[in-house]
């Protein structure tokens, strides 16, 4: 069960290739992704109204797709413009297509009602591609299904154990209650830790030798996005003294590709002027690093939750924002639940 | 759901070793197929009746099978002869026999009402050993439903774009409209292609060096065989000239491993006064490498049903054979249960 | 289903490391022990409270182990003693505690009612860690449900057949009746095997040259430990002559890791006055050896039951010791749940 009237990142826009026909399975449904000699992208169900071979197995033709089964042939709006060995074209021939919108390198599709589409709901990953920001784009396969890895964003005082050694470097992010607020389809956290040691992360790139002011502030969205500023500069500079701050933004989105797996797009940015290419690669790599110890966590956990199904979690005050962004995700399914029931009334 | 009253070919008979215990899974039942000293072979249930370990993991001791788990011995009828450690065999103690025919080097069993396996109903192979014909024996493994399988048999519009650099070469097999007629147990499907470049699989084993007519004239029977004639002359040539044919005969054969996976038995026989050694290998090459572009396609259209199983196929008039031979096969479904619900009343 | 009010081996004792977090998945429940720095052993529910982490991904503090993806930390009783960021810890926050008992090397969990685990009812795997005995400790893993392994320890007509190159060596095992007692929470079989080859297993630590008198005797007891007394000695000695015979003694454990997977603890000992380190080197791998042979066929016998679970076997005079060893296991899951049933009213 997921929500469908929301924005889904598919791809980053690196990925779909000239004359390529890009796939990947989002909330269970494969599409397809293409772009046309215009430059225009299209999504279309990746599943051939004939027969059900995927068309990004066909070839393009221009900028049309041909099946590479039995041929038929679509354009980009998903509707199919030839069948070989017959004169016309059944109006029932065509494959459904999902609106799209390209915005700083994220490939967005809508899953629900093209009608509801509205480019209002996008998230603002503005620092994908601002000149003020430099980041490396990244892609995660996760085998886990995605809310556990919601769970795991929504809940940062795992810094201090997951990643102790290499993001966290502190149990005072533990110790350190963020505040909570609902926004409007989501949830925003913010953390001010005060007085610790550098973490090992922010060493990478910036020579700290004194305790440092962190701050973490952090937007959680529907339908899995996350928009953080975050940075830390050393306590003993004066209040507003930034010359000696970290500043970072990070993007990160999750699309379920089943109820079990899960696309994780990422980057984190810093100021295009602290810092150097090497500095774009260590934040990337440190990134990497521990979204792996995130992985492996939550794969452990979300075997034991195969072994009993059952088994009943244990609210803690740490969890709020985990519950608010569930109970969000529950209200839109709802809500969806209504609409598409007042839809076939 | 299979339809049982029916040959399925469970080998080549080159598979069955002197002395050796075959097995092989059929329509979910594992099978034993052995020979014995006077070169009779017989097929068993290959699941001892004691604690149904497969017999072939077993021994020989002469034409009875003795099970390598606790030693109960079987005649080639499947009667248990001894029991280890006690004088008297209970009556129950037995296994299945299938009857089983070999015809022209292909095993066949009968996996329904014994009473009810005719060799009438035996599909005809002829080109499987006949003086006349050379051809390379093949077996290919499907882990997908053997119905799709099916499907791709029936419409050879797919030869145009699965196996354009292939088999097919020319988009006018797909163009070609086929006459399709129903026959005994099966359909019989007919393509005259007309004025087309030879392809390149034919000229792998004769120069052409102008357009030719071809012919594919195939019937498709019950459970899954094709039986199929074709070729191609140039087209130049006078009617009824057949000094510069190519005569293929080709004889495959569909068996279900299980709901999800598929045996395939394949062949295309040369006339033996054509071409060499050389030629059996190139078309056998050929065939397999077709073959996999097929099994490639049928993999990714199975994965596609598996994510949404309830997803509808659009029949398209070059679905005729396809759907014809669906209909036939739940046509004898029916009948089966009609026989058994007779038997049981 | 299994029955659970009874000791489970989780463990050999060197498998449990100092400091060390030791993890093992026992009737579909994923099990923590580890040792205090009093040498004290404890068993946890592998499985943190709050967000079903499992604890052995997390850290020891002293005789506390702290989750690694939000910090609760447990003592050795399961309670939660600190939760991070919060001042109280909740009543609810602890993991279930698991009787345990290490005897003989053997690390016992009781799986069921705390309150029942009784230490008499602990096997007496007496030969593992005696002085008189000496043995490797062996372990095997098995992708079947413990069931069917029980069924063949339950039943060494198959040494017959299944080892026949190796333990067995003759088909007169088979063909000697067993004498089968029941015994308090199981079974009791005894063979005597009168003037048989030597088999080769016996050869690799003692030479034979004429035929032996060979003796099995063991209880089978619940929830599935073999404890074995066997041996041989030259047919031509005098009764009661000991002084060529081989003596040895077995103890093995078979646990349910889940419905359809099995931990195997086994160790075979010779006397400490027979034979030297090659000889408890050879009994290891001759049984590691036959293990294998084992495993082959249960297996087989597990895929042919998954083909056709409905497919009934055929009880015979060999299988009196399964079917009476089934028939206690069902009547202690009934009894089982009549208690649960009352405490439950």
């Amino acid at each position: 069960m997921f929500i469908r009237n929301a924005w889904y990142v598919i791809a980053w826009d690196h990925e779909i290739l000239d004359d390529a026909l890009f796939s990947r399975t989002v909330l269970g449904e494969p599409v397809l992704v293409y772009r046309t000699a215009a430059g225009e992208y299209t999504a279309l169900a990746d599943r051939c109204c004939h027969r059900l071979a995927p068309l990004s197995r066909g070839r393009r033709e221009g900028d049309l797709v041909r099946c590479g089964y039995h041929g038929l042939c679509f354009d980009v709006t998903g509707h199919c413009v030839e069948v070989p060995g017959q004169d016309r074209v059944p109006d029932r021939a065509f494959v459904r297509r999902y609106p799209l919108v390209v915005r700083h390198h994220w490939v967005f599709v809508w899953m629900g009602e093209p009608g509801l589409a509205d480019p209002a709901l996008l998230p603002d990953n503005f620092s994908c591609g601002h000149p003020d920001w430099r980041y490396r784009p990244g892609y995660l396969h996760y085998d886990t299904p995605y809310l556990l890895i919601c769970d795991n964003l929504l809940d940062f005082s795992h810094l201090s154990f997951v990643h102790a050694a290499t993001l966290g470097g502190s149990t005072d992010i533990a110790r350190a209650t963020p505040r909570v607020e609902e926004i409007d389809r989501g949830v925003r956290i913010s953390r001010d830790i005060r007085n610790v040691p550098p973490s090992p992360y922010y060493q990478q790139f910036h020579p700290f030798d004194t305790p440092i002011n962190r701050w973490i502030v952090y937007d959680f969205l529907l339908p899995g996005v996350l928009l953080m500023h975050s940075g830390g500069r050393p306590a003993e500079d004066a209040d507003g003294d930034m010359t000696r701050a970290v500043q970072l933004h990070s993007c990160q989105a999750l699309t379920p590709e089943t109820e079990t797996s899960t696309h994780y797009f990422f980057q984190e940015s810093h100021r295009a002027d602290q810092g150097n290419e090497a500095t774009t690669e260590a934040i990337y790599d440190a990134l990497l690093l521990a979204f792996e110890e995130d992985r492996a966590m939550i794969n452990a956990q979300a075997a034991n939750i195969a072994l009993d199904p059952s088994a009943a979690m244990l609210p803690l005050p740490m969890d709020r924002a985990v519950l608010r962004f569930r109970r969000l995700l529950e209200a839109q399914m709802q809500a969806e639940r209504s609409i598409s029931a007042s839809i076939s009334r």
